[in-house]
């Protein structure tokens, strides 16, 4: 029989061999972890090489993603459709081998990391996910939603602040089918970790009420076996087995240095390192019974069908549960979703209401959280700001698994990759709130769901000076400008109740990627709307109030600035000037319709424009072009009542009318 | 004499009074940790209210920055220059009293606070600041260095993962003279913190090497002075005094719960409450026999003068040391920092090298610190990468306080507040690095630094799809466009060594604000230029390569495509056309500069223009207008080759030209 340092020398090989090949990459880290990962992987990780979509397959998330060579080569060799031809072209165009994992594109990549700490708090999403789905969908007997959720994470994801904030509420919900590997190897990037990382590490997360397994021989089989036998057994806590781990193990000139960290070996040194490893093989050749010691073909095979057999049985007796439990692992909407979101955006428009677009978004989340069971809400305490919490809301507690929200508290940044972790195991539709401004804490996230093509629905209240007293620290002013910017995003910025309701179902609807609904504090008036009109939310930009033939000029606007746009073209068309208003809640999905759209929108012959949005104008001039005007706010607010910043600062229908005046 | 009790209920009053005037704010945290601010502010703290700069004061941050009325309370009844109609007038516009503490706004407020878990951050800053000028400066039997920086700090901000990174470190670098005190009230917006805060917070604390002082009653004053006393009896730690407070104390029916956190309590209440606490003043009123009990005035001018005294005798054995300081804590440059810095330019645009931009930048930091002992550097564990170890550089550490850098850790949030607070401080000028990328991890930090006006130095590295193989994570596509948009920042993107020169010395000349110096990971050629052109550089925008008369087109560039730029127009040039190349490391001061000079560089008669970015293009309609093209990328990268990636996405020369012949 193979020896199992022989099978965990197959990763650090070929680590090592597409990293020179690359002349570029991180082969530290897999040399370091390869014996923990051929432990986890060949004795517990229970998943099925050729279905990596099964449902229930265990989650295996590498947050220290610069190591991106160790899963790629346990893809590999555990016989995922990721041929030898692959990692030869490991960070080339076009590869299924970028250098950090990638979702989307090798098969069996969870989640894409790199960006540190992000991975273990996407694992800590799974756990919450697999945990409220057990809770929904088992029954006695029967138990369908069943795995567990393994993290590989090095000293770096443990220095970022998001690690706190992830393990610290993961403690807290008792998330017992989560386990982490710690790669203690004692280096970073900038050497020997002790100048700058003392932390007690196993303190630390026994301070979290974490099960901690310290002082564990990474490179000791035996103990690993154990210490994972150990970590399964506690249910109630997540646990942190804490790895002492050789960086660039068997390699004899630079194991246990950053040299190793993040650069190739060396032909040399790469020879030096087989030799000692005992490793006689070519650059890529993996002989066939280091094959057969790790395929997981049959094994996978067998654990799926064995889970199909279960679930066969829980179907027979839980017709309409399995049902809804494939519905909802396959990402699709209820069948009478249509029809529910056409009634309810209705119901909204003939309520006409006048209200905060954050009473808007509460009363959008009611309406389809109706229709709509796998809506996973949460807020970074500001549930009662936010206006999070519906009638139906039940927040998860380590006790009480049976929810369909997260009380997060101030933890943006967890929660925003947590809410991506949700996304990724699939069942839920994560939504999770906090202040626009505090958007910046998550940033990273953000993005992140992006590049992911994920459904994370990101609730940002309180979107400008209208937030009033508490100051320019909590006043949005680029904000919104920024996310607009990221590749990919569906930013909203809505201007009633009714424009509301549509952003959220096409979030909702939206399968293959995030969107950013931004709202206001205050209260807007209703807008009335056409039926064409309300269908052409959906397009991003429209035309909200029209002029009678070619418009003298158009004015742009979003959010609470549109009813100064319509006051303005109502008191400009008193004396004597035709007028468009433009509602834009979306430039993004704006900029995505075709062309005769878009000019029949905003006509290339009307160059007399003028935006409005209580935030910087940078954006807008994409827009109105060279001759228009944008009445926006370039520099901080203050802290006082909304009315008086508003009017302040500009924004005034009086000085809507000067600007449009100025560009006639 | 005037109990310790009423002296404290005195910050509860206000504090309620202001709260109820504004009709918003938070009341319950003054109240609450009213008791402890007493002991602190009149036994302990050493500050004079006349003289709030004096630079050896004591600091003291409030990290629950929402609890401004305890501050602004304190700041009143010591003595400072902030009158009780100011107290009236919180969260009014233009009052020193905003909703949160404004850097700026009021005398004694150290630094802006609200964002949670960034004061904290913050003082750790000003710990670190104050242990490095102590090893620069004091010299046996002097020690004009020697002050304690206080923190309170909430739940919230034990949540935010900042607090890890700043509290980590503050605990490997042993910062003994930080003392933090915990209000632990057990409440935070979304209700009794039990359902989703559960930390062991002493035993976190003491992971990370703190000196904790467990369950100190929050509202008994003997206890709390014998904690202070004993946190400043440990000097090699920084101290955590974990206050159990009741928030909201004295109210009858609001107290221990979030009612009082964010609302006014209400005139029945506080009535009622101040009833309870045997406060028997009106509104805004506060007994002579107390305003006598808090003055600090007299106090603190005693300890000025003592400082002062032994200032003098410092200054009569260690003239040029005591002249280097107060020049430091001024904030001034050296009298030698112009011509020395023009030496450097002439010498960098001499030497006519081609090399990265990040290489440019360490020459630059090279060049610079011999000017300016006060450069104190770091970057988030990349030093090798982000080449910011100059051969001057010498880390902090726990035993090592004699230092210009800091190793962070990978701690980018961290590493920018804590920037922040040695800027706050004074005496040093910190600039520290990431990867361009990870600076949407530190987005608000580096946003508080624009907002407080302060000189922290961002610098980022490997900033666009030049990234390479690291992929997709690791490429910057919209963060330069992004920081841009940050009200008041000045954000440069370079493209040779002369412009990184240049930017540099900007960045250290700036006083009043932060900047962001962006810096390729590639090569880049070095762009000849007249010595007027090299003066040109500081407007943000100017004239690189010009066309002989009139330009049939312009094209504008940044950073590493100004080299495209220079080609494209050269070859143009061969056929015929006439083409200006601007080069604009920085928008914003472009921005800034007046309207004649903005003409002569882009003449509204040419709107034949091109903008060419390895970025997001919104911003640059800006400056292209209706008629423009831009060369950009508004998608993620690929992990693979630089050169690979230049191509695959369009900027190449072909590409350039083709789009100039687009618009001619």
């Amino acid at each position: 029989m193979t020896s199992r340092r022989e099978l965990a020398n197959a990763i650090r090989a070929l680590s090592m061999d597409a990293v020179q090949k690359a002349n570029s990459g991180h082969p530290g880290a897999p040399m370091g972890m390869a014996d923990i990962a051929e432990v986890l992987w060949n004795d517990f990780m229970t998943h099925n090489p050729t279905n990596p979509k099964w449902s229930n397959r265990d989650r295996f998330v590498l947050s220290n993603g610069h190591g991106s060579m160790l899963i790629y080569s346990l893809l590999h060799l555990t016989g995922y459709d990721l041929p030898i031809d692959e990692l030869k072209r490991f960070r080339q165009l076009h590869s299924k081998t970028p250098g950090h994992p990638e979702y989307g594109y090798a098969p069996g990549i969870e989640t894409t990391t790199g960006p540190l700490g992000q991975g273990i708090t996407n694992a800590v999403g799974m756990a919450i996910a697999e945990k409220a789905l057990a809770a929904q969908f088992n029954r006695d007997g029967h138990t369908v939603v069943d795995h567990n959720t393994y993290v590989f994470l090095g000293d770096g994801c443990l220095m970022e602040g998001i690690s706190h904030e992830a393990c610290s509420l993961a403690g807290t919900l008792g998330l017992g089918k989560l386990v982490a590997f710690w790669d203690d190897n004692g280096i970073s990037i900038d050497g020997h970790v002790d100048g700058w990382f003392t932390d007690n590490t196993p303190q630390r997360f026994e301070a979290y009420g974490w099960h901690v397994i310290a002082d564990v021989d990474g490179h000791d089989s035996d103990a690993l076996y154990k210490a994972i036998e150990l970590a399964k057994a506690v249910t109630g806590k997540p646990t942190l087995i804490c790895c002492k781990t050789t960086i660039g193990f068997g390699s004899p000139n630079k194991s246990g240095s950053h040299a190793c960290h993040g650069a190739p070996l060396g032909d040399a040194e790469i020879n030096l390192t087989k030799a000692a490893l005992g490793w006689d093989y070519g650059a890529f050749e993996v002989p066939e019974h280091v094959y057969a010691g790790w395929d997981a073909k049959e094994k996978g095979a067998h654990a799926e069908q064995a889970w199909n057999e279960k679930f066969q049985a829980y179907q027979a007796e839980y017709p309409e549960l399995a049902a809804e439990y494939q519905r909802r692992m396959a990402g699709d909407l209820p069948t009478d979703w249509a029809e529910g979101a056409d009634a309810f955006v209705s119901a909204v428009n003939a309520e006409a209401k006048t209200t905060a677009t954050r009473l808007s978004s509460l009363a959008s989340i009611e309406g389809y959280a109706k229709l709509l069971p796998e809506i996973f809400g949460g807020s970074a305490d500001l549930g009662c700001s936010n206006m999070t919490e519906w009638t139906g809301y039940k927040p998860m507690r380590a006790d009480k698994p049976n929810a369909n929200y997260v009380n997060y508290g101030v933890r943006e940044f967890g929660m925003s990759a947590i809410m991506n972790g949700v996304a990724l195991h699939g069942g839920l539709v994560p939504f999770g709130a906090t202040f626009l401004m505090f958007s910046e804490y998550a940033r990273n996230a953000v993005r992140m769901a992006s590049l992911m093509k994920i459904r994370s629905i990101f609730v940002y209240t309180h979107d400008s000076i209208g937030l009033g007293e508490d100051g320019p620290t909590h006043q949005p002013v680029e904000q919104t400008a920024t996310l607009r910017l990221i590749p990919g995003m569906h930013v909203w910025r809505t201007c009633d109740a009714v424009e509301t309701a549509v952003a959220w179902r096409a979030a909702i609807e939206r399968k293959d990627g995030p969107s950013v609904l931004v709202f206001s504090r205050q209260n807007l008036p209703h807008v009335p709307r056409t039926d064409a009109q309300i269908s052409a939310i959906t397009r991003g930009g429209y035309i909200l109030v029209d002029s009678e033939g070619t418009p003298d000029a158009i004015i742009i606007a979003t959010g609470s600035e549109v009813e100064l746009a319509v006051k303005a073209a109502e008191q400009l068309k008193a004396s004597g000037k035709n007028i468009r208003v433009v509602s834009m809640p979306s430039t993004n999905i704006f900029d995505a319709q075709d062309a005769a759209y878009k000019e029949s929108v905003l006509p290339s012959s009307v160059t007399q424009r003028v935006a409005v949005e209580a935030g910087v104008t940078d954006g807008w001039w994409k827009y109105v072009g060279t001759n228009g005007r944008i009445v926006g706010i370039d520099h901080f607010g203050e802290s006082a009542p909304a009315g008086q910043l508003f009017k302040e600062f500009g924004f005034t229908v009086e000085n809507v009318v000067l600007n449009v005046e100025a560009v006639l």
